[in-house]
C-alpha cells in the first residue's frame, strides 16, 4: 500500500504508522485534523514528499470534518484547520506548499459538496504526481550508479518517506531494477532511528542488501573505502544561503547529513541529494528556514528506557544545513543537476493544478 | 568511590557497574577471573586507563583464585588467566600493558603467598598512579581553557573511564576547580550511549553544566559556533601510521571520534586528545592495532527493544582511527604536546615498578 492515502469509504486519511516499525507494519486512520496533526508531529508519517501529501489530504480532511452551514464559514474553518496542518512541522517545505495548493482550489469552489469533492481529487492528484516524479527521479539517478556500487544513505528517503517509491532510495531501486547489484549502508539516524527502523525494513523487502551502522561509523566506512557514493533526500533546498552561507544554496536534511557531507568531501566521494522540484524552495533563503527543535525526551529515553538522567539538558535539532559547496549532484525528476543550481531551472512548478 | 578497586577482605575486584547507569549507581564484585573478563567484555568497566587497572587487578585476582600446589604450577596458571584478561578487549593498549606489568613482578617472586601479596600491592600502585597522572594531566590541560568556554566531548573519558578523576573530563574538572565557568556538550555516543548514560551523570555530580546532544548534531553545534574546543580521550595512540596513514601518528578512540575531528578541522576548532603516557604505544604502528568489532545486537536492539529487523546485517566497530594531522594538541601528565609527537618524549615509561 501507499505510505499515505485517502479512505473513500470512511473519508479519512490512512497512513502506515511508522512509529511502530520495525516491530509492526500497521496502518493508522486519522479521522480528524487533530489526529492528523498529531500523527505528523509524532512522525507516524514523515519525509518531505509524504508530508506534502499529508498536507493535501489534511485539507481534504478539514473539508470533510466541518459542519459549517454557509460556504464562507466552511472556508474560514478549513483555512484555520489547514494552518494547523501546515504548521505541524516547520522545516519541510512540501507540507505548507501542498496545503496551500489544495486551499487555492477550494477558494475557487462555490459549494461545500463541490469543495469536498475537489479537495479529495486534488489531493489524490498530488499523491499520484509524487509517485510519478519519484520514478522519474530514480531513473535519472540510476544512470550514475554502477554494478557493484555501495551507497550510503542517512535517515529514510525511501518509499516510506514519500507516497511511494522514494527519492534517494528510489535511485537505488531503479538501479536494482536495471539489474545492477547495489548494496546500501544505512545509518541508524539517531535519535529517532529511521535508518534502523524504516530504511532497513523497506530495503530488505525490496531485495537490496543492506548493512546497518551507527551514525558514528560513517567516517570509518568512508575512510576504509567501503562507500562509493552518499545519497540522501532533503526536507528543503534553498538556492540562497542568506547571512550564514552567502551566495550558495543550502540543503536542509535530517540532523547528521552535514557531517556525512563533510567526511564524503574529505574522501572525494560523491555526495548526492535526491529531491523532487517540490522540495526546492526558490522563494526562501537559508535565513528563512526554521530548524525544528524536538523534545529532550527523545534523547533522555529510548523506547521507554532511561538513557540519560531525567533532568539533563538536551539540544535536539531535527535537521541541519549542508552548504551546496559540499554537494556534488542534485537529482530531480528533470535530470541530474550540478550545483550551483539556477533558479530558472526550478521556477516552473510542476504542480498538477494549473 | 573509585571506578575499580580491590576488596581487601573478600580478595576480589569491586567495580562500579557502568551498564546499570544512568538508572542505578551500583557496584559489582568480580570474584573470579571469568567474572572480570565478562565484566570487561560487557563494559561494566571501560575506558583505557580503567582497563589498565582492571588488567593489573585481574592478575591479582588470578593469583588469589588459584589452588596450585607448586609455585611453577601457580605461575603457569596465573599467566594463562592473565592472558584471558589481557585479551578481553583488543584495542586499548593499557589492558595488556598493565597485565604484563604485574606478571613481570610475579615472575620475580619465589612463593605463592609472596606473589599474591605483591600482585595486590603492585595493582594498587598502578591504580594510585593513574589517579595522580590524571590530576597532573588535568592541571596541564586546564591552562588551555578560558572562563566561559564550551567543551565538546565524545564517549566518556572521565572519572568512570579511569580509576578516578578522568582524562578529557579531568581537564574540565581542573579548569572548573580553578573557578572557570566551563560548559560541556556531551555526545550521546551510540551504540552504547556512554555519553548520555555516564558522562552526563558524572559531570552533573561535579557541578559542570552539561548539554546532551545526539552524535549527529555535533556538526551543527560546531557550525553554529557553540563549541570552543573538542577534547577526547583515547584507547591507544601510535606514533607511526603504517601502510594506511604513513608517517603520522594515529589516535584510536571511540567510534565517531574521527568524524568530530574532521568537522572540528573544517571549523578551525582545536581538537585535543587527553591521554596518559600509558596510552601512547611507541612499540606499534597503526597496522598493528585491531579495531574491535562488537555484537550486531548492540544496534538491532536498544535496552531490549527491537531497533532493527532481527536479521539485519550490522557493521559495529567500537573504535575509529583519527590521523594526527587532525589533532591540534595532545595533553599528557608531562605537558601539552603539539603533534607530531616524538618517540623520545614517551620512551621513558613512568611505570611504578622499576
Amino acid at each position: 500500500m501507499r505510505t499515505i492515502d485517502w479512505d473513500v469509504e470512511k473519508n479519512c486519511v490512512v497512513l502506515v504508522d511508522q512509529t511502530k516499525l520495525p516491530t509492526e507494519y500497521t496502518t493508522y486512520n486519522a479521522t480528524t485534523v487533530t489526529e492528523l496533526v498529531d500523527s505528523i508531529k509524532m512522525l507516524r508519517v514523515r519525509g518531505a514528499p509524504a508530508l506534502g501529501a499529508a498536507g493535501a489530504y489534511g485539507v481534504a480532511l478539514a473539508a470533510h470534518r466541518n459542519d459549517a452551514k454557509t460556504f464562507d464559514k466552511f472556508l474560514d474553518t478549513v483555512v484555520e484547520d489547514a494552518g494547523r496542518v501546515a504548521n505541524a512541522r516547520p522545516t519541510a517545505v512540501n507540507l505548507s506548499r501542498e496545503v496551500e495548493q489544495v486551499l487555492s482550489v477550494l477558494r475557487q469552489c462555490t459549494s461545500i459538496p463541490e469543495a469536498r469533492r475537489r479537495a479529495v481529487t486534488v489531493a489524490e492528484e498530488i499523491a499520484e504526481a509524487d509517485v510519478n516524479r519519484n520514478k522519474q527521479l530514480g531513473e535519472n539517478g540510476a544512470t550514475l550508479l554502477e554494478d557493484g556500487d555501495t551507497v550510503m544513505t542517512h535517515c529514510n528517503a525511501g518509499a516510506l518517506a514519500t507516497v511511494d517509491w522514494g527519492t534517494a532510495l528510489g535511485v537505488v531501486y531503479a538501479a536494482h531494477d536495471q539489474g545492477k547489484d547495489i548494496d546500501v549502508i544505512a545509518n541508524e539516524t539517531r535519535p529517532l532511528n529511521q535508518g534502523s527502523r524504516i530504511t532497513t525494513v523497506e530495503l530488505e523487502e525490496n531485495g537490496v542488501k543492506t548493512t546497518l551502522i551507527p551514525d558514528n561509523a560513517s567516517g570509518l566506512c568512508m575512510q576504509q573505502g567501503m562507500v562509493d557514493a552518499v545519497i540522501v533526500g532533503a526536507d528543503r533546498v534553498v538556492l540562497s544561503g542568506g547571512d550564514e552561507f552567502g551566495n550558495q544554496g543550502v540543503v536542509f536534511n535530517k540532523i547528521g547529513t552535514y557531517k556525512h557531507a563533510v567526511i564524503a568531501d574529505r574522501h572525494n566521494l560523491p555526495f548526492v541529494v535526491a529531491v523532487p522540484h517540490s522540495t526546492i524552495d526558490i522563494n526562501s533563503t537559508a535565513d528563512d528556514v526554521e530548524i525544528e527543535q524536538r523534545s529532550p525526551d527523545e534523547l533522555r529515553e529510548i523506547y521507554g528506557t532511561q538513557n540519560a538522567p531525567a533532568e539533563t539538558d538536551v539540544f535536539n535539532p531535527a535537521f541541519d544545513a549542508t552548504p551546496m559547496e559540499l554537494v556534488d549532484l542534485v537529482i530531480t525528476e528533470t535530470g541530474v543537476h550540478e550545483p550551483p543550481l539556477e533558479e530558472s531551472q526550478f521556477r516552473e512548478d510542476e504542480h498538477v493544478v494549473a
